[in-house]
């Protein structure tokens, strides 16, 4: 029950801060508009930080990513009677995490008419620079190895000032590696986000861009799966 | 008696450095000017920092704000006897803290004839980038809990690097979720600055929009008095 | 002996990453010309970080700066006998750290013909946003009072990862104080560069001055005794 | 092995993350393009930090730089007998780190036709603002002088949160001392990749520029060299 909730809460604190950057980085008439590409990656990296907090203090291992946990499970570095509450916990808070931003933007939501006010999928979930399924997909994957790869070096990152690692981490690769297609790295991180954009009643909004979802969903758990495999043979 | 002295230097030192940030970036003719809302957030994250290792080192809490001090004594996380000299502290720390801020941008100030020139209320206190009360209080209701949620989470939060943390978390709430209403997250903040701007001789000032000031009272308090609810319970 | 090295390779270190970054945000065909007031100051207190580690690794306490070492002595948080060995290698090592810029940034002096390019003693000096000797003092002298007042709670800055959080403190007083006068702080690091500047064959150079020059001498020295004080009379 | 096999992972991290973020920065439609010299010298310091941890993790001291392992076993610092796999190590992982960014950046390199669409050397590779060989020289040694003599005070910076400090050194002697060359530091990051560039079919490539490949290798050895020589006579 632990797993679940360390999961849910932390989740939820990482895309209420994500997803909140999204909109405010996008939105007409909020203050943070335009802020550009190292502000967000800044800040998705301390709200991977905050939620490792909030994680790891309800004791849960501070996942909030599928392509965490199925990885670590599959290579024994993660008990697998606790993958489901730990994907539950997941999609659920990036859920709630998603609402959370609806409301604080509400005022905003409303004010913005369409694309070009920045009311669009975007804010949720990720899309490519160029639409290009294989490439999509070979950065998704990249990306995510890269990241798992070095979390699997960084030790036990829920104690002391790791997360504020594990953030750092995630900064910079959306950083070096994000600018192809927005740094998904997490099936939950994007799918519950966008889910919560197209069936709440979101003012004004977009299309959802379905059809580029299997990219986030299977590209990081490629990599979390090469990573894992990796680091198991090596070490 | 420490808790005063802790939490006045603190609050004075989060003060004199978030508002300082404020009066460098809006005012004309200051090296500073127009620097963006991730400087922003930067300033204002180690302006908490600081002001919560002062705040430490003179043996208080570090809460510099009573939206922590007063849901953590409801909730049992404080005592009561302790929560007048502290929101003494916070407010007066904070007023004096603007004066310090007024000195130090005086020809600045005489300098910007009018809100063009940046001589505007913004410098010291928050304002809505929608007018809109139900959304405004909503928003400093949300990210008031999200902040005091997480906080809850890291520890004791004065000693070694947490100072450091705890500043992040200010950076990043702002970063995520400012966009709306500039972040107050703390009503001694807000409101004795606010009161500086108002009754001190700040050259070319302009109005101090008290009609607002209630969002940045009571939205804070409602947020930390649900985070502490929700892990009062939860815990 | 271990003092006055410590204190000459650590202000070494401090200008030739601190006036660096000016020569680099000023002159012409740099890659980091005008990149802006959070870059500097990010950049300057990285200096100061990686400044005070060097000197705490050859045995000095780190002070880098006079406006540190003589308010210490005068409060008794530091032994007279080591202020002038200590004063020695600051204004020793800040003229060296300035020269080494000179000669990394020779084909950019070379470059740069005048102001217009950026060849001007603002690279290796402070001087005001507006000219005024009154509050020009009055910046520097809170500015410092706010920094050294931080900095006698930090506890033992030398050690560990405190270092970092001593140049994220110089980081932030720039940030919010910095606009008026171009925070100084330390009349080491003001006037040995300035001095390298006018009496070295600079190539292009303009005028030293020399005129504003007791505002970073007087004001940091009386910033830093009133928070010498404040912490003497307080704690 | 294990110094090895720490050297081509932890320098395989820190050239997909650092020549990642040229990329990103470089190339047409990328959501990373144009971020600026603050955002490429973040991306570094932090390619540097993780490149650390993981070398870290693997058992090697986390060098990832031939001026680190050269003048390290020139005076001591460092066993002769494991310089070769550090070097091979080094020079393998950062090649096998540019083929990975040649893939994620893929449709990138096949949509940016030319030099004006970023498609360049530079994304692999260092270039001069201005070419003139003797001070080009002169920037590369001060540059990694300043950057090793410091990390010769850090202490073991493999352990703990150290990895954070150097890639925060890093990113400052970019910032302060980087605009003239393009900081290489390290001839492996340089060469490496630029031969990945020259040799492997990148789509729309341009010139390698292998005439200045001289400056980032004899640079950084002689600022490597007369750092460790300085702290080997000085400590």
């Amino acid at each position: 029950m632990n797993g679940f909730l360390g999961e849910f809460l932390g989740t939820m604190v990482l895309i209420v801060l994500g997803v909140g950057t999204g909109a405010g980085v996008n939105l007409k008439t909020s203050y943070a508009r335009n802020s550009g590409w190292l502000f967000i990656t800044i800040a998705w990296g301390m709200a991977v930080t905050f939620g490792v907090y909030v994680a790891g203090s309800f004791g849960s291992q501070g996942h909030l990513n599928p392509a965490v946990t199925i990885p670590f499970a599959i290579f024994g570095f993660f008990p697998w009677d606790q993958v489901l509450p730990y994907l539950l916990g997941q999609f659920l808070g990036a859920f709630v995490g998603a609402v959370l931003v609806i409301i604080q933007y509400g005022a905003q939501f409303k004010n913005a008419k369409d694309a070009n006010d920045g009311n669009v999928v975007g804010i949720f979930a990720t899309g490519p620079a160029i639409n290009n399924g294989l490439y999509n997909f070979l950065s998704e994957t990249i990306a995510t190895f890269v990241f798992i790869l070095t979390l699997l070096n960084l030790g036990d990152f829920t104690k002391g000032l790791k997360p504020l690692i594990v953030g750092l981490l995630i900064m910079v690769v959306g950083q070096a590696l994000g600018g192809t297609t927005g740094f998904a790295l997490n099936p939950a991180r994007d799918w519950a986000p966008r889910f919560a954009y197209s069936v709440l009643p979101v003012p004004n909004k977009g299309d959802s861009n379905w059809g580029y979802a299997w990219v986030p969903m299977f590209g990081p758990l490629a990599g979390g799966l090469i990573a894992a495999c990796v680091q198991y043979f090596l070490m």
